[in-house]
């Protein structure tokens, strides 16, 4: 029996993630929960679930869950309540669905309690991979990816060598504003950047998918997740987001793993691995699409692409500070306080000020991080 | 070290698998050659590769083969020399690239003595799949496919458990003729049959391919090979051969393997398994072909495909007679006896005539092949 717990339950990975444990309640116990602002919802997951554990956003919003749910369950809060969950509920595994540079802390906590990991969260990793990965390996957990794009990398890995892999593709569907040009780029509004074209997904990875941050992301979390170089990890344009991402080995077999865009079958592998069990999600229709389409990827055209490689190869400090400023970029533009191309703006600013930590210690990671926000807030 | 005998050297398969052997000396002795009458070409392997056993297609060319080669290398001949390089020579490893029928018994010495096998020719799981399946799993013998859509099949498979199988896509090209339709087939010629547009083959299997019987023989041998019911094996077309074949799980995952139409990385794979090594095959270059297209296969069109389901569903001697009546209609369209249209009303003709016989035993199967050819030469 898999005893899990679900940090960011009532997201859009979370709220999945229930969705697929709910059909095997035999497989699975769900011993926490931890939620922000989104009570209501939590409530329910509680009432259904009936974990030990609840975690909300801060210490009024506990109070609210406090006072509806049964004495014998442990309310905390915060960052301080989502480490608990992670390390104290007794699970097993842990799904780290949390958006944002939230989720290091307590993927951290998860690893120290031995618990496998599901990781949706990709900040974990570009903040930290190097911290996260040597302490999971050093207490031998498992971290899975949750991701489209890294469950198919890791799908297309299973059974292999690694040191036989030359090189990875992810694919990018291109985002919501695939169509437009760079100059076109400078009036879109909010509305129009959350309209993802196959996905349906949170406002930061929709707004992160349209400045290809998201997959500049998924770069530097490949980059920790299977051990590769950048050289070895391309990203290619795929309008149609069937193909999920490639692996190249070094006979040059390509594997390739393919669907619908439908992330419980990614998050449903990540809890079932290595074996795979019936999914509610629709059946892959090749003909009806008829055809799949690659293009180039341009750096020119998704400067957030080429900042992502570019940090990620520094290392050290700069991709939190990549995160960071893209973090709060996004949020600044969802409140009307920027324009869309001035989220790139904010991180080639931010990471040109500065100054790399090489191997930086986890206090060192938070404090780059938290520099970076300011930097990110202030600029323009 | 693999000991390797090559049971049709000289062939398309052959050579290239002697060109992968070649490429790592230190990892592969080549202990047994067969090959039918390319004697120059025999002669010139032999001396590249000093097997300690060569057999050649009769009595005639053998003594020519030994009037040419140091006494201590054995010279065999005919069907029964066929055996003895793959039951007698040694080999742990034996690579089955004989075209036809006469693979069967020389394959089934090889599990006899052991020998892993490299099983290019269909024809050995399509006449006898029952028999050979069985053997070789009380021998402990691996039977690993060459051919290009079972190598992709087999390789999507790696890591992952057979039941959670829901079926297979077998990609075709559709072949030389795939911009024919059915009455523009009436009238092709032997010189046009001969030009398939992605794979440079044998004349017999480029054939199977514009009638779509070599799909039907891959239907049939994956049948066996993966232990899979026909409503689990689809077909359908994929005019650029670049996906070679995919595999469809419980949970609408689909794994693809992807590669440019070059038998040697089927074939190094086949020798290298579970390893994979550096291959002198191009690199996939994805952005290059844009787009890959899939179209639904159509039984209409290309009825030896239909018939080889049929015969794949009464089981038995039926497929026997299938790849007997198709191998003699080739042949006879090969030498311009008959058009291209009575090869499938040849394996029509003679299937519906076939009484026949389930479970049947080795000599049923070489009986019932006999009688099949028989009818076959005599059709029309």
């Amino acid at each position: 029996m898999k005893k899990i717990a679900v940090l960011g339950s009532t997201g859009s990975i979370g709220t999945q993630t229930l969705d697929v444990v709910s059909r095997r309640p035999e497989e699975y116990e769900v011993v926490g929960l931890a939620a922000g602002n989104n009570i209501p919802l939590l409530l329910e997951q509680v009432r259904q679930f009936r974990p030990k554990w609840v975690s909300a956003g801060n210490a009024e919003l506990a109070s609210r869950v406090r006072a509806e749910v049964p004495a014998d369950i442990s309310v905390v809060h915060g960052e301080e309540g989502l480490k608990q969950i992670a390390g104290e509920s007794g699970a097993n595994y842990v799904v780290c669905a949390l958006v944002g540079s939230l989720g290091l802390t307590s993927t951290l906590a998860a690893i120290e309690a031995g618990a496998n990991i599901g990781l949706a969260n990709k900040e974990t990793l570009v903040t930290a991979g190097h911290l996260v990965m040597r302490r999971a390996k050093e207490k031998g957990v498992s971290i899975l990816p949750v991701d489209s794009e890294h469950s198919a990398i890791f799908q297309c890995l299973n059974g292999e060598s690694a040191k036989t892999i030359k090189r990875i593709m992810l694919t990018a569907s291109g985002g919501s504003f695939r169509h437009l040009g760079r100059e076109q780029l400078r009036n879109v509004t909010v509305e129009d950047a959350l309209k993802h074209p196959n996905w349906s997904m949170g406002a930061k990875i929709t707004i992160d998918s349209a400045t290809m941050a998201n997959k500049g992301l998924e770069v530097i979390e490949a980059h920790w997740l299977f051990d590769l170089a950048y050289e070895q990890i391309d990203v290619i344009l795929h309008p149609e987001s069937i193909v999920h991402s490639m692996v190249e080995f070094v006979d040059t077999s390509v594997m390739a793993q393919l669907g619908n865009p439908d992330m419980r079958v990614p998050i449903q592998y990540a809890l079932t691995y290595p074996e795979r069990t019936a999914s509610p999600a629709s059946a892959l229709d090749l003909l009806q699409h008829g055809s799949l389409n690659f293009k180039p990827m341009s750096f020119e055209r998704y400067p957030c692409l080429r900042l992502a490689y570019e940090a990620g190869r520094m290392g050290g400090t700069a991709t939190t500070v990549y995160n960071a400023a893209n973090e709060v970029a996004v949020a600044r533009f969802l409140k009307g306080d920027i324009p869309f191309l001035a989220i790139e703006e904010t991180i080639e600013r931010v990471l040109g000020k500065h100054q790399r930590v090489a191997a930086p210690s986890l206090e060192a990671i938070l404090e780059t991080d938290a520099w970076a926000r300011m930097e990110a807030e202030a600029f323009r």
